[in-house]
């Protein structure tokens, strides 16, 4: 709410104890129920959607009909095609559109991806993410649509290559969407992504490892101090003939926790989208962001309701 | 060396050197350098077959085809079909073959299994394991022959149900064998198993969840002092009308350390190889238990040959 | 601000940008500038004293002369002297104190007192807490001042006995209070009390051993989930004669977390200071429990003088 | 027994089940239980006094009076009189004392002394250090005596600085010896040790504190992989007038893990004994280092007999 260069005009929610939340809390808002009042105003420069992704079509694509940018949560769309429209539809209408990849604005993601880019990591190996913990099991989505796009749009976002395949096992103990999904990405040049996605699991962890040829790092990102932690460890390889063609020796030295900032990655992202929509600048996180992690989900789907096979991608 | 009811008769090794070694520990002790002296020696009775696994077969065979017991690293074989010809044999001659599954006989998964087994767990929901370190590369087997047999043999000992599928993706950084990859064991009755195995992380890991109904368990080998951490937490599911068809509910209880028995696994196993020898028991580590390992090694490696195909067992 | 049985009257802050923020957050709020106004209106009946320590005296005193309850911040007064005059003052008026020592409102220590009172720890041997980190350095008071009444309200609300005796030893590496600090309390029954704090830490440590000679607990503050572990370590002492007359042996068994209740500490102590002057009910952390902390202060200001020599109490 | 420069001329232990166990190991070694024919033999060189510490001052006596050079575990004596005459005889006889201080020659030791004396930790404030754990339990001295020395001698090593006075307080549950204790040491330019050491903690920590003006460093001797950290984090004071004298301001940066040479510190150890025995170089860990330690130890004990007043050194 205190973002610059914006105001906040009213505040939709199809729930009147909601809307009772926010009169309490910023007494002179603007509320209502029908959001047909917002996608419509004429007032209104840009409208963020935060409900339930089989909606996020319909309302994006009214918005932007009325000329409006939109800001859309976490998975962008439903479909791949979806996103598509929508992409094709905010282009010829010239407006923005920013996918709540949120992770990507905190002071640990733009870490690993200033290192990466930096080239201290070296060459990409491997990606491999644990995002788990007790529920909450979601009524509309599996846990794959829920936790997975967090590590899909960070892998994104690092790894800045096409993937070329998914590949996605689980299992669903309860109801009809899977609890519990691991997901391998393949990718070119022999990097390898996998991401472990639980919401069956006891204790809460949200670890990531990432492997280069020069460094290895590990992002705990529930460590308060230390997030962080770059280790200048790897492995040379040397071709030789013989039975053992293979000497192999491991560098192994210090370990190194870097100052991560301490953003409120929700204010910077959202300072951002300000930005793009009144420069008119493409966010790194638009709609196009979004719609690689919609075919990364839509593939794991398909994956998974074959026990697990390979799904090329694009 | 210092188990009751046998005695070391000879040591073979192909290396001088390494009998050197065995020398200076051990003044008096008989040692060769040619394996068929030991596996027709008549003074013998049980031999331990400590070796890379593509010589296991031959040596084994060898062995019990001479009427000795044997012990064998694991993996059993290369190939199941080694493993049933080795368990044909040992069962025409009345012979004892037990597998060094030598994690079955730790304190932390014997208080596992008996946790199962006494049904404080509920019904296993899933087993989610990570083996991963730097190094050290096999030359002749990928990371899934030489981690994973690990994760397998405990799994296999406390799910006790046929695995009925398997998928294995992975990736290959250096030389021709797989360094990191990923199985997912499908198991009757909703039970979901999946192993991360590598060889190219900069931190140790050797963590196991198992999650049941009832309670889930973390086995964290690395824990010098609470190896295991019982949780009274999980899920409540029930049935509702109506849109939302799920009523969760989740239960967060207390932690509980049970204390594990400190004992040494290798000597513990093979008092135990003694005993089945010498009263004629079948070890539960017997060829069979190795062969349903093997299995599940060939599965992953053939679904892994197609980047993550489900493969069926059995 | 959500207290049943209460209502606030006015917010009194010398600061009138501090006045601005209350206004702000709650926009028909009376507040003041002066004191005096708040400490003799008489539709007020009760007053909390959130101020530095060096005040708390005068502004304590003139609201119970005018026949208010008063909630006190810890610690209580800058000398004993002064929390006797207004227990005094408070018992002559009918008028409750109450001191905030918040952290006896938390689900651990409750849970820790509960488990001593319930005999589950046995005879209590010692205590011993560090609550160290960087900063913040106050600039009237020392770190003993600062941070050490946390651990000597929880230290007298579980062990329960009288003092006997303080020694405190610690350095003053800027300006003119001790930054570091090490308290020993000698209780009754050789019951031994032990507090390291520190501004100069470059890591946060909030942790309390308490040993029993039936169990033995650790209360670490920064752990989310298990905040309490309890273990089943002990010793037994069995006297026996000749040269080696102690033969000891160690008890090591099960570690124990037992859920603690998340409640907010600050909520529920203002609750129970609501429920005093209401029901004319006595609370355990009134000004005699804060006179009790006081008087450690004041025997470790006087004991680190003197670089670490032992204070008598009572 | 791998040292180079040297041989076992002969072993001498009062127990006959001692000396058969190191026959079983090293076949040909010539052993005794008679101390004289160690001590007076006319074959050897050097002497190591592995005993209770009662006996030192009289073994070393007797090995120094015979031209024995002698290797003393720690503490060196039980008096620092004992020390001292000890260090005199030495002299006089131009032998060689090595006190066995081994934790000087461990990777992370050697690290932390190289990291003070390149000036990376800046002017040191503070050593703060924990060595607690259950039992085990001294017949003949004191937890100060058991544990202490390593934390004395570390420290000696690490600030370089005479100690300038004692404070021990601590408790005795069992027995006649404390088993709970925690020392406060003075030393020049405001310079504040404290060791806190305890045989009966559920949980066993080796962590030590290093405050310096540039860096704060954190050893814990327990982590497997980053024994040593060092953070970048302070504090700046500036002077200032009016009633706040102090601005005070917090640096935190990077955190950094070197890595520590993984060194057997016993064998390294005992290889430069021997190197000072054949060179005549006075070792750093000599009498004079071991006396140091001793003169501590016994004004931990007047204090403490007093429950804690300040004992000045030298």
């Amino acid at each position: 709410m205190g973002i610059d260069g914006c105001e906040v005009a009213v505040v939709c929610d199809r729930s009147e104890k909601a809307l009772q939340r926010v009169h309490r809390t910023y007494p002179g808002m603007r509320v209502t129920t029908d959001h047909a009042e917002v996608l419509t105003a004429s007032d209104i420069d840009a409208v963020c959607i935060i409900t339930p992704v089989w909606t996020h079509y319909e309302l994006a694509r009214t918005a932007l009909e009325n000329g409006k940018h939109v800001f859309v949560e976490k998975p962008f769309t439903s479909t791949s095609q979806q996103a598509e429209e929508l992409i094709e539809l905010a282009g010829k209408r010239n407006l923005r559109i920013m996918v709540d990849h949120t992770f990507l604005f905190t002071g640990a993601v733009r870490k690993i991806r200033e290192l990466v880019d930096a080239g201290a990591m070296g060459q990409l190996l491997y990606f491999d993410s644990s995002r788990i913990n007790l529920g909450l099991f979601q009524h509309d989505v599996s846990v794959i649509w829920d936790l997975a796009p967090h590590d899909l749009s960070i892998m994104d976002h690092v790894i800045r290559e096409e993937p070329q395949a998914v590949v996605a096992t689980g299992g669903t103990h309860f109801g009809k969407h899977a609890d519990i999904a691991f997901l391998t990405i393949y990718y070119p040049n022999n990097v390898l992504a996998h991401i472990n996605v639980n919401w069956m699991s006891p204790v809460k962890v949200r670890t990531t490892l990432l492997g280069g040829t020069e460094k290895m790092l590990v992002w705990n990102d529930l460590d308060v101090d230390e997030k962080i932690k770059v280790y200048d460890k790897g492995v040379t390889v040397t071709s030789a003939e013989g039975v053992y063609d293979l000497l192999v020796s491991y560098r192994s030295g210090d370990v190194w926790s870097p100052k991560v900032a301490q953003v409120e990655a929700l204010t910077a992202e959202l300072s951002y989208f300000v930005e793009c929509v009144t420069s008119g600048e493409t966010p790194f996180n638009d709609g196009v962001a979004g719609l690689r992690v919609v075919r990364m989900l839509e593939a794991a789907d398909r994956s998974l309701a074959e026990r697990g096979t390979v799904i090329p991608l694009g």
